[in-house]
């Protein structure tokens, strides 16, 4: 198996790089004193540190469950089970329901692909549009395959947003064909306006809806979650005991203890607010400094995604800016087959306001550079 | 895939319930004020909330390379591999090392067998004796199946140990065969006199060494590792990264704090010493109230494992047992194919002397009644 060249490059990148590369939270929004104090709360119980249930933590479900039904998405606790964060929720559902084909975005989500290839999944692409995946390939594809696998809020790596009537039709799909829907809710709670209803809520009992708490609390905590049926989650939970037992209890503890002491959503509302200042940042740094980069202003999430002149090579772009100080993902990365491509994937959330200019400016510096040649 | 008989009961078994029946860490021993102290220097340091390294964090895998080498196993920081518990170790390297068979002890740990069986590995079993592996099978079988899967020190559930002699045999096999060893070392901290070398050691470039800090830390810290060459930590890795991206920074964190902090080796003497006092005290309470049940006194580890007289339905015996407020696990559950059998794994280290005596109390009296029906 290759690996990825996000992890490959996080890896690689000095301190001093700017990185636009990564998918990396703004480390200044971590609530630092609240969590210490929640780990002290954790850790002042011996049964804490005991092996638990593979379901998770009847405390943290119950407020997951609720936490959906608040969003007109009717949950109970046992319609919950967590994962070792969203990315063990990928390699559980994939290598649970195997099928004879799973259909995927194209370009997708790079650790989504990672993880059905490692269960030997075969992968259908279908092309992204601007407001969600092309329906006419969909409805061709879904009855042959029964599975697929979409991130309707601000996907990994376009940033896009699935349109409401969209939504719709695709919940009609998955519904008439019998198939089975794993949605992606990783950026769902970085809106910077208004939400939409997730498909999953419209297909309860044809549908796995995948969250997490890497995007609004910490990725260091490893806990994310599926919402599915009592009955789909039966499924899946042996896989899930196979996997590591159960996440772990102190991290899952953290979050529960968190949600319980602390302004959650006071919290959530902070996050959004300084993405989406972040991401004006960037769309203003761009249009300064590489006005030939095209791109629509995100409505959500952590990226823009857009494409450098026909003809650019964004790889190699990416890898001469690296030189110079200044990263990003280009976007042919995120195709099933690698591709030399224009397109590009900057992230806004890791970096200030002003080491995102500096940063596109060693791009812009480079592509110049490289015009020139 | 079927559910374990352990997680089952583990989740059903009421608070009041004496249980011989998990592999539960004593609680009174867990650190919790220096495990508190830990977190919060952890959570001082926002890069720990931060997405972090694949193979684990750098300050931990050096003490645990540092560790092996004063086993007497060189061993250096790019051998050493970070797993969310020697749970995901064994899924990992089943995944990774897909073979057209695995070689495992009869009986075996439900947890591997579990993890073998999601990946969909072809099993093969080879009985297990006194002192390990029986090896004329072995021998036999090694050439073809390539892989083999042993718990060379005081294995779950039969608590036996590898003799040296079998240790050495075995290393040979391997390597002659150019086979690979898989040894999971869940329990070789939990020695109550000597320690043996681990077989890996003597063919390192041969072996997958799983360990974990559940046994002598926190099973809810979900920290485990493998010891492997460079060579052969590169081929499963990028399954690793797949699985769950990476273990926990936080508990990986709070670990290393420990070992830094605190006297670790002091830690494990305590826990080595209250656990052969609570072998005793099980080993007296079955020779005391259940003078039928046959077994060896284990050297080590958390389990006594023996049989009841020919005849006796022990899975039977311990549903009875549950009713009246005591279990433990059959050992016909450790089968490959779950078999009716006399045998039986008692754990000593979850409850206090007392509660041990209690319990087996309570089996011997529910042996006594069905005996009597």
């Amino acid at each position: 198996m290759q690996r990825s060249f996000i992890r490959e490059i996080l890896e690689a990148i000095s301190p001093q790089t700017l990185s636009l590369a990564g998918g990396l939270p703004d480390e200044s929004l971590f609530p630092l004193q609240a969590l210490s104090h929640c780990a002290q709360k954790v850790l002042s119980q011996p049964h804490s540190l005991q092996y638990s249930i593979s379901q998770g933590l009847p405390v943290l479900r119950e407020k997951i469950a609720q936490h959906y039904s608040e969003l007109g998405f009717p949950t109970n606790v046992d319609e919950i089970l967590i994962t070792t964060g969203a990315q063990q929720a990928l390699d559980l559902l994939s290598k649970a329901l195997a099928s004879s084909g799973l259909i995927v975005e194209s370009p997708a989500y790079l650790g989504a692909i990672g993880a059905f290839k490692s269960n030997q999944i075969p992968l259908v692409e279908i092309e992204m549009e601007e407001d969600g995946i092309e329906l006419e390939s969909l409805r061709a594809k879904l009855p042959k395959h029964r599975l697929a696998y979409l991130m309707s809020d601000f996907q990994n790596p376009t940033s896009r947003r699935y349109s409401l009537s969209k939504r719709q039709e695709i919940a009609r799909l998955i519904e008439s064909s019998e198939a089975i829907l794993i949605e992606d809710g990783a950026y769902n709670e970085l809106y910077f306006k208004e939400r939409f209803p997730s498909i999953s809520s419209l297909i309860p009992h044809r549908s796995f809806h995948v969250g997490t708490f890497s995007k609004i609390l910490s990725p260091s905590l490893r806990v994310g979650f599926i919402r599915a049926s009592k009955e789909n989650l039966a499924k899946i939970l042996p896989y899930k005991e196979s996997m590591d037992l159960h996440t772990s209890g102190i991290t899952q503890g953290i979050v529960n203890a968190f949600w319980e002491e602390y302004d959650f959503k006071a919290h959530k509302e902070k996050i959004r607010h300084a993405y989406a200042l972040k991401a004006k940042a960037l769309a203003q740094a761009l249009q300064t400094h590489c006005p030939s980069f095209s791109f629509k202003e995100p409505e959500g999430g952590m990226f823009i995604y857009g494409s450098f002149a026909k003809g650019v090579d964004a790889r190699a772009l990416a890898f001469d800016s690296l030189k110079q100080g200044a990263v990003f993902v280009p976007g042919g990365e995120f195709y099933l087959q690698r591709r030399q491509s224009p397109e590009a994937r900057l992230n806004f959330t890791h970096l200030d306001p002003r080491s995102l200019d500096l940063g596109v400016q060693i791009i812009a510096q480079t592509l110049r550079a490289q015009t020139k040649q």
